[in-house]
């Protein structure tokens, strides 16, 4: 994702432009957000609403008119955003770029594609823009938070995956063979569909075993499935609980200093460094909490 | 909620009837919570019989007049905990004031709209008041400790709400466009109540894919949502267990104090002092557990 | 609980016959106690296989009388049981007392009611007593450790539960009057049973919500259900993580022991008692893993 | 599992096939190594595919042929293996041995039992390989982590599925009593069945309960598992956590060593030794993360 400051031309209108669209400081850069989010949500809702039958059936034409009116509001918008910044095919291809793009694709998409059409509220994503807008720094900064304790836990989480995948196409299998087509286990790949809803507990009930074998098996894959759904939740748990007790233990080492010899890392009670043995100054009694 | 203390009226019957209606230390103020908590549980249970078919074909009208005596006697509590205290507006805006409110609503509202007559057993709240009334105290500091972690880990939870959120409108959606109103998917709302039910693992099985590409679909959901699943109970646990290692060093640091400087943070097996060398005194062994 | 000692008696046939049935050390104690292991197991097949239908209809006669000679066996053990020990009372109270018990009441009582007589498989409870007899105490410990963790956490999961009993009296009451009897949701108390299926993401899809406005309350069910479900979760993890920590450092000061003053609880690579300064012997390096 | 080195040849053609085959640092290893990963993917789709339906129709006679080729394929790198090692016993008896040969004899085997023949795609274990074809050692060593961590809370998980086992067993038995065949609850497995679904939350719905007091038996086993999920869950994530802050500790304790009285254990940032008082060497900053 570009960096703010390369987007920003140097001056000019196209400056003017950028800043009531990309900043949210300024009084026309807030209107403009707040204007953007309404209409997101607003055009949203025509979407969902479009796809109800009944309201389809009275409210049908008003509908599609509003959905062309937003999607033409979002186009010039895709367009003013692409001709305000200083490198246009920077802000394309960065996330949020895209997602613009999508949003009013969709639409246009629609005219070859009808049922396509219902596609256009991908813009949804759009509104992850609120976070910035809406100054929520200590939610960024629990999500940043968040998505470093997944990140951390990637490969830990893909190697059971991975696992899953094996346990599902062995299980799946063995289900279309004792099962057999008559009790609705048709083909393998619907044994790996049924063994997914099982193991992840979903359990939808749409096929299940019919034959005293195949309920025994089913039973051992739900209990074996149990204790592998045990994994991640304990991978991802680890992860944030190593997160949460780092960081006071960071703040320690960081806030108290010898004053003799630089050092770091000294307990919030010791009154003298353990590197040079000069006295410490105290740290405020609140400082740790 | 306003404090104990601003609601008590200075003197006279009110002060009395406070007594015996808000406070439980006196005899007859046990008396009367104890007749309050029978009849919140009997009028609960007439409530509940009522709705059952069979039983109210048999039993309805003496049910139904139950039914009225307790809304009156509910009444009647209200308007008496409304004429004693001594700032009736703060108890009628307070947690309590509203749920007593509730539950003496419904049945008057039922004489225009019968079936809202069975909302009474919103009155199930009232017995939050129990934990007061019979000194559990040492659930009330798990439940305070409950709510704490609960509290402490909010934000994390409503960015991963609202990721969910997203990502459901998402699935919802796409789920409509490829599986269409012959397979059930018979609106975008529909389809979003879909991906919830198959995102939190509950599937129903009203409403299930039938197409290889929906089950595709639903096959990556259950396997991302199970991954997903994860976090909630992540942060919550790391939280509980913060707050389950923090209480004993907490404990420890605050009763040991050197008689010589005043230091705290001892070890509760240290004989002297880190800070001064001057000899403390000894814990009781079985104060730290 | 007796211990063992109280229930022994002092000598004669009764002692023989007491080390025989209640102790695993000699050679005919462990033999009787493989037999009885080996007959738990057959009669509770022998109860499982009359209940399925088609073997019941070819070894009906064979399996009943199967059924009551293991019967009159147990009856036989019991009666023994409570001549060879010193307080038959005690026994006859205690947890395996009771379970002994159970065991050969219901084919009694099948006389009378004939379905109770499948209730025989309450026996597989004997089953426990492998723990002890195979000398699994290193499952014992395991076993110990996950009591504990669930005793200690027994506070917060009771309010925890106390919370999801109020939160499914209003949810299934809200279900009742908003689905109503045409849906499914006949009753209170079948909507309590549905908003508890939902909760706990089991989701039979026996009864599911039809209106839009059943569904978005489900969906908010769902969600909310989901932050809850981390909660129990979350107890327990931090209890057993606490114990698994606590562990460990507990063997530490329990195995090193100043020779001098007699104190404990020095760390593992401490040379010198921090409580009198005299020397400590080596510690073996493996003994800390 | 025998290691690589005793099965390695001394010498001839059957060294350099040994290289070709088993390892993976040469050019043509690691060729073979891709071509032989390809290969299993493609045999694995054929499998698949040919299961659905409506494709074996169309495409049926060059599926089984090209299943057929595969097979000759696997057979002839099956007898190579064996020719190539040095004991081609131990290679045979070797975890990657049986499944190389698991994933020959399916199509053998559906000579007689044409069903047996789509168990062939158990060849799907042989992807496992290609962790250590793809050198994927980080990968391995989270692998290792998770199984370490299984592999540390087994015992408990025994524990635990042994209460499982008892449970579901008295839970099957009383659905049954209390339900009946008329209810589906036609037999004590299939109340078992019924048990481990609804214990596990996966919850199918084919079998629900009907009677209101299987309901309240059905709501009581749903809220006990539930507190039930949260054991294995807790057991895995204690042991997950307490691994991932081992290693680091471990790491201190084991890359420090006093060059004076060869004491372990030391700080990451002590200066001194803290057994003798002798100067430590200075540990790499980057070390410890």
């Amino acid at each position: 994702m570009p960096t703010q400051e390369e987007l920003i031309p140097l001056s000019g209108w196209r400056r003017k432009l950028y800043i009531i669209i990309f900043e949210a400081d300024t009084r026309s850069g807030r209107l403009f957000d707040l204007a953007l989010i309404v209409s997101i949500i607003l055009s949203l809702l025509t979407v969902i609403l479009e796809s109800v039958a009944s309201i389809r059936q009275q409210w049908g034409p008003q509908l599609k008119i509003l959905d062309w009116l937003f999607t033409i509001l979002f186009t010039l918008e895709y367009l003013l955003r692409l001709a305000c910044v200083h490198k246009p095919l920077r802000y394309a291809r960065s996330f949020f770029g895209v997602v613009d793009l999508l949003s009013i694709l969709p639409l246009y998409l629609g005219l070859f594609i009808p049922e396509s059409r219902f596609l256009a509220d991908i813009r949804v994503l759009r509104l992850l823009r609120m976070f910035r807008i809406l100054k929520l720094t200590r939610y960024m900064g629990e999500a940043r938070e968040l998505k470093r304790a997944m990140l951390a836990s990637r490969r830990k989480i893909i190697v059971f995956l991975g696992t899953v995948v094996l346990l599902v196409i062995i299980l799946g299998t063995l289900m279309y063979v004792i099962e057999g087509e008559a009790n609705g286990f048709t083909s393998i790949p619907v044994g790996i569909y049924w063994a997914i809803v099982t193991l992840t507990t979903v359990g939808f009930g749409d096929i299940t075993p019919k034959t005293p074998l195949g309920q025994a098996l089913a039973s051992l894959v739900m209990i074996t499935g149990y204790g592998i759904i045990a994994v991640p939740t304990g991978i991802v748990t680890a992860e944030i609980a190593r997160g949460a007790s780092a960081t006071p233990t960071d703040k320690q080492s960081a806030t108290r200093l010898c004053p003799h010899c630089f050092s770091e890392g000294h307990d919030w009670d010791a009154r003298f460094c353990k590197h040079c043995g000069g006295t410490l100054p105290r740290p405020a009694r609140g400082e740790v909490s």
